[in-house]
């Protein structure tokens, strides 16, 4: 099956904004065996809206559309298409409901006149119910094919690709033939750069073939998208497990998941697991560590707060740090950090912690402790390791891979916690 | 003039590669006062990439093209445009000698036979030496129009634009008339809804014609993008100040910033000018607020740090929150949050203070205070506010629509603290 996905703003032919949507609509679909034609970028203009999904209509059958289907007046996009279509609008009573109803939940009652035409719709159109969003996703179709129209808010296309679009997609795919299918599983690596996994695999790489290897870096690690290429779908599946049995044990420690897992995630399964609570410090990530693992639901079983001591007073009131220790060592050493965690897990009297210090620039570096210096600690019980390791990048890189450094040594410690006791 | 981009790459429609030439191309040329009337992304295929050139050249008469120009199978553009235009491909002996020199001079003599078939060009072409790398750029010119094609290679491809493309479009653009240019100010707004916004504007919006409002929802506020289309340089800064002027009194209290500044950026500034000193107490933020505050560089002359109270032994411990107020209003209460705040500033010294405590979800969620209910407060002097949010949308949304709302509230009463005093 083709496919062709029309994306509508005129931010993006202003090129303000980078077209993300094409490019994770373009692969959901590619993994659901789907191929993509051609992507078309249009203005939020009726004319060249219809324009583009007719033509796209007219060599392939099928498209989706993202864009344009806000309260606001720019988008003209529902319109457009039902035009396209010759379907005059009409309230769905259904969603109006739904809609005031989420509204007065929201205590914002009488719902705002401009979001009641997002309850308009084109008869006889499928409404995709958005539940992140006002404007629902729609399905026309008729003798030139399918047009799906979807927010172009990233969030609620995403969920409702997943939810409603995907489904029924592949149902359509299913009934055409036999299904080939393109698959991926993806390592997560970190703690290595992306020339060092590529040392690292070598001729590995090709042993796994037809699974393809990509290494994707992400700036505070390096995933490896492992694909199947265009085969039944079990033996993509068997393909895929076969390659990640045969990577794993040269990648050893470095791969900390799969998927889109979060390093703080595997963390905290790992100290749940083990019965253990944790407490963070923290100087130059000033809150980082803490907002990742508090993004995992459920996190407050195992995490029980921290300090963000962002000066000299608050690491010494807050974590018990001797001033002597300050003044002799400086904040960024190994004896503070080490301070840090033993103080911040005795303040919340938690088994486990973890303590960043470091210098995130663009001021405060010297010859012996440049831009990106970082000292960071963790401590499982009474094991504890201490690392200084030198970020490259800017404040805002240094910061996040600090964090990510230090939710790294906390994994190692609480997994290996035997190889270097206190 | 309009003109229109063509990406060529199998890559991009598999979504493994973000389209980032395209927005480059397209601000460059839209800050000449070209616009770009459609982007086109097809693969790497002769008759596709020629439909797509054919077609654009039919709309707009100019076309700029990226990829497919590099020494290997998959790179077939030059061919397939040297055909639309009816041209053969001959070997530009001069490009060819300045390739062979290059070579040599990383000592690699004799060049590879698949780079000699870069220096082929179509008959009567324009070639724009690529000093970047191997491929020239081509400029093919007939009655139907122009067709530009670059490589791929971001780089490359901006390094030709700047050279090459760029001054040679705008000497058409003078001779055609006097230069116009495209020119756009973005207003940052939180704490009110897109269609909120579109109902504050109402008229306003054609008051500032020729100038046009585009609403950005950012999931924690709205940007508006003003833009001046089309007109002579100056023409067009003083229609953009125009518009400003008369919208800002409308927006009020709602536009935190302009361009591309974060609130925490204009919070700190505030702060600064004032002298003050702040902290931070996060409950289901986690060490957001903190970590967005630690992200600006310099924030160390305001900032003093902040407690993750995430359970309520450290609310009681480290904020001196009376156990008892605890148990009468729940942590998620007007009294806690007043109490978290005023903890937090004793307790780091500073006048001004933040404090959110709210439900986050997926759990914790009660028929009175249901997943996304948050607290909010904030101190600067004497003077605190607190509110209570009723936040949409999962726990990620939750809590960056309470870090936003949290730091929204200290601007607020840093900026006009007589409203309510404590």
């Amino acid at each position: 099956m083709d496919l062709e996905i029309v994306t509508i703003g005129t931010e993006l032919l202003l090129g303000f904004t980078l077209d993300r949507n094409a490019a994770e609509i373009a692969q959901t679909i590619a993994a659901a065996g789907i191929r993509v034609g051609r992507t078309t970028t249009v203005p939020d203009r009726g004319p060249e809206i219809q324009q583009a999904v007719r033509e796209a209509l007219e060599r392939t059958g099928a498209v989706i559309a993202t864009g344009g289907l806000g309260p606001t007046r720019d988008d003209v996009t529902k319109r457009a298409v039902a035009e396209l279509f010759s379907l005059p609008l009409e309230v769905d009573t259904e969603y109006l409901h739904l809609l005031e109803e989420r509204f007065a939940g929201l205590g914002r009652s009488p719902m705002p006149e401009s979001n009641r035409t997002q309850a308009e719709v084109p008869r006889g159109a499928i409404v995709l119910p958005n539940r992140r969003g006002t404007a629902p996703g729609l399905w026309l179709e008729d003798a030139r094919g399918v047009a799906v129209l979807l927010p172009g808010v990233p969030h609620e296309m995403r969920g409702l690709m997943r939810d409603e679009v995907l489904p029924r997609l592949s149902e359509r795919i299913r009934r055409e033939g036999p299904a080939i299918v393109t698959r991926s599983r993806t390592l997560r690596t970190t703690g290595i750069t992306e020339s060092g996994l590529a040392s690292l695999l070598g001729d590995h790489e090709d042993q796994v073939a037809p699974v393809t290897v990509a290494y994707l870096p992400q700036g505070i690690g390096v995933d490896l998208r492992l694909t199947a290429w265009g085969l039944p779908e079990d033996e993509a599946a068997a393909a895929l497990d076969s390659a990640v049995a045969s990577l794993l044990p040269t990648l050893g420690p470095y791969v900390y998941g799969e998927g889109d897992v979060d390093l703080a995630e595997v963390v905290l399964g790992r100290l749940r697991t083990c019965g253990l609570t944790l407490s963070v410090a923290e100087s130059c990530t000033g809150g980082m560590i803490g907002a990742r693992i508090t993004a995992i639901p459920g996190s407050s079983e195992v995490f029980a707060g921290g300090v963000i001591c962002y000066t000299n007073d608050s690491k010494v009131r807050d974590l018990a740090i001797a001033e002597d220790l300050l003044q002799e060592h400086g904040a960024v050493s190994e004896a503070v950090v080490r301070a840090m965690v033993r103080g911040v897990v005795r303040r919340f009297a938690t088994e486990a912690g973890v303590a960043v210090s470091g210098i995130a620039g663009p001021g405060g570096g010297t010859i012996e402790k440049p831009v990106g210096t970082v000292w960071l600690a963790a401590r499982v019980g009474s094991a504890e390791r201490a690392v200084r390791i030198q970020f490259p990048g800017g404040r805002e890189w240094v910061r996040r891979r600090s964090a990510q450094a230090a939710l790294n040594l906390l994994r190692r410690l609480a997994t290996e916690p035997e190889q270097e006791p206190a």
